[in-house]
């Protein structure tokens, strides 16, 4: 029995995560579960999974929730940062399992791996803005990170039972998002319902806009440096538009390993949680005279800035990745409120890379501040642009 | 420094072996090699490699040798069955390297596993007649089986770091061979000629006739029923023409896990040889600006009849697989002679096995007596058919 706290249980992860859970009962236990403001749905969670705590993050939300809480709920219900550090640190909890989306999950993370615990990580920023910090104090702390992303759960499996100094190259695969073949001209003035519609996996607004930008593959090209400790010439993203090959792991003696599958983010989920063993599931099983043609090209970094950015940053290294992600999550804010355009993403975080002091081996509360730091900035950009 | 002993020296397995032993003289030592009766070419090996010792299988040749050899060669040399039994088992030998053609395969491969030698195997004899006693001789010994078919190799570096207990199937690819889309009525009169143009690999005649017949699938799904353990309704085939994809392993959670590259024996054969290790190589590396399309389609098992006699002999069990084996070959031949239609391999073979009384748990003596009188049947039937 794994139990496993789960912080951002009720978003697309969260309720695929619950999923697995609910189907292996004798495996998995909810032992904690979080979410930003919804609370509706976390009350049905409690109800089902009947956790140790359950965690709403906005503090409105918190009390409503209060109010609505059945009479007789054994859960403990926390709020805010403390009650994610809280949850991300019990005692009762072998795995905490990050799914909340943005910034929020860094300090729960840096809480939960302080604390010994194994993380399955789907939440990219914790990497992506303190990867050096976050894989350093695993390392001390003898703690596992595993990947829950389909594409770095497929290189994680791809490098089972090799050694690290015989890999060559990671292979990322990209979908290349809806507008994949378009040209720069044709996208100027996209909206976001059609950026919204996701060739093959239903996933979250936020992630769903950056896959339409090719930020979401920029942001896993750093997150794969810091989980497999490999550079930015040795990252090659390819786009694969029929996302069965979820990526891949070339070695010194010219074999690549590939993981292939239907998409189905409950497989990263679950492998997360039972590596190294892997656990019967009813799952859609590939089948290739369906998916009977797999075609690979080039990224096109000319249409896409914002992977040409990710690339650059990575090869600056230092706190550009931070203030990247951060301008990216507000500028992403901004498209899906309609006040900008799409070009206007790349434009406005290359503006903020450019006015970045970059810093060394950051420590958390620099990362915070330079987050900070990075959101006000850009804000300040599109006021005195509008 | 691993010491090998390569049976088969002078075929496309061998001199190929031999060039990974050649850029890696400091990870490997030929200490035997061995010929049918390729005099020359075995001669040129003898001074480049300095072996302890060379065989050569045909008496003739033997003497031809013997009189050709340099004055003042230090490596021994021997022939027959015992000459090849004898660098089998031979001290001084890490690995026997198994490539010769044929049943002349099976008593050395088995005299090395008697003497605890690890097995590389490339040799498809030894496994499709005499499985089961080859594998249970290498775990009472303690031996490992290491596949040197791209296939299988493909097959065993995606079981890497994995349980078996996990496994749900095995998908081995073919190419579909140089008759790939074709009809039945459109094949009864091709020639020799147009059976042998492979479109992928470049291989030996024997192996090249059973590609375009599927034989060579069918007796990689028997090898792969051994070296894996698994059962007829585990293993599938798929047609996948670019041979990319070498073959794969779907697990019980719907992962698929893939071995890819560019069609080059070198690197299953070096594989085999360093396992668990990878040695670094120049081997070219797959791009897939260049293998951008890679289909997948079921076999046509209508057309392709040696497919579906071999999946049934590995259902029936016993000693089909032995007769399926030596019919096979001793077709084959008769087709490289001109002797016999394309369709005469599927149809005398199938009359042989109809023919053969099945032995469960059968000896050594017994496989081999089986097979000669497979040999014999299949012979007598194609001179009362004449």
């Amino acid at each position: 029995m794994k139990n496993i706290s789960l912080l951002g249980s009720t978003g697309s992860i969260g309720t695929q995560t619950l999923d697995v859970i609910r189907k292996n009962p004798n495996d998995f236990r909810a032992v904690a579960i979080a979410a930003n403001r919804s609370v509706d749905m976390l009350i049905e969670q409690i109800e089902e999974f009947n956790p140790i705590y359950a965690v709403v993050y906005e503090k409105d939300a918190y009390e409503s929730l209060m109010k609505k809480l059945p009479e007789g709920c054994q859960t403990e219900v926390l709020y805010g940062m403390d009650g994610l550090v809280k949850i991300a640190s019990m005692d009762e909890a072998d795995t905490v399992l990050t799914a909340v989306v943005g910034m929020i999950g860094l300090v729960p993370t840096m809480a939960a791996i302080e604390n010994g615990k194994d993380i399955a990580l789907a939440n990219k920023e914790t990497l992506v803005t303190a990867g050096k910090l976050v894989m350093d104090t695993a390392n001390k702390k003898g703690v596992k990170i595993l990947p829950v992303d389909s594409e770095h759960s497929a290189i994680f499996q791809s490098l089972n039972g090799e050694n690290r100094r015989d890999v060559e190259k990671i292979i990322l695969t990209a979908s290349g998002g809806p507008f994949r073949g378009k040209k720069k001209e044709e996208l100027v003035n996209v909206t976001k319902n059609e950026a919204l519609k996701h060739p093959n996996w239903d996933m979250g607004r936020k992630i769903s806009i950056d896959s339409s930008t090719l930020m979401n593959k920029g942001l896993e090209v750093i997150e794969a440096k810091w989980l497999f400790g490999v550079e930015r010439k040795d990252i090659d993203v390819v786009v694969h538009p029929q996302s069965i090959v979820h990526s891949m792991v070339q070695y010194r003696d010219s074999s690549v390993i590939a993981q292939l599958g239907c998409p189905d983010m409950r497989l990263p989920i679950q492998y997360a949680l039972t590596y190294p063993d892997r656990m019967k599931t009813d799952f859609e099983r590939l089948d290739f005279m369906k998916a009977s043609t797999l075609t690979f090209e080039k990224p096109d970094m000319e249409t896409f800035p914002c992977l040409r950015l990710a690339y650059e940053c990575l090869e600056k290294g230092g706190t550009y990745a931070a203030v990247l992600n951060a301008a990216n999550e507000v500028l992403v804010g901004e498209f899906l409120d309609d006040k900008i355009g799409f070009y206007d993403i790349p434009k406005f975080i290359e503006m903020t890379l450019d006015a970045h002091e970059s810093k060394e081996d950051a420590t958390l509360e620099e990362i915070l501040e330079i987050d900070k730091w990075a959101r006000t900035y850009v804000k300040s950009l599109l006021e005195s642009n509008i």
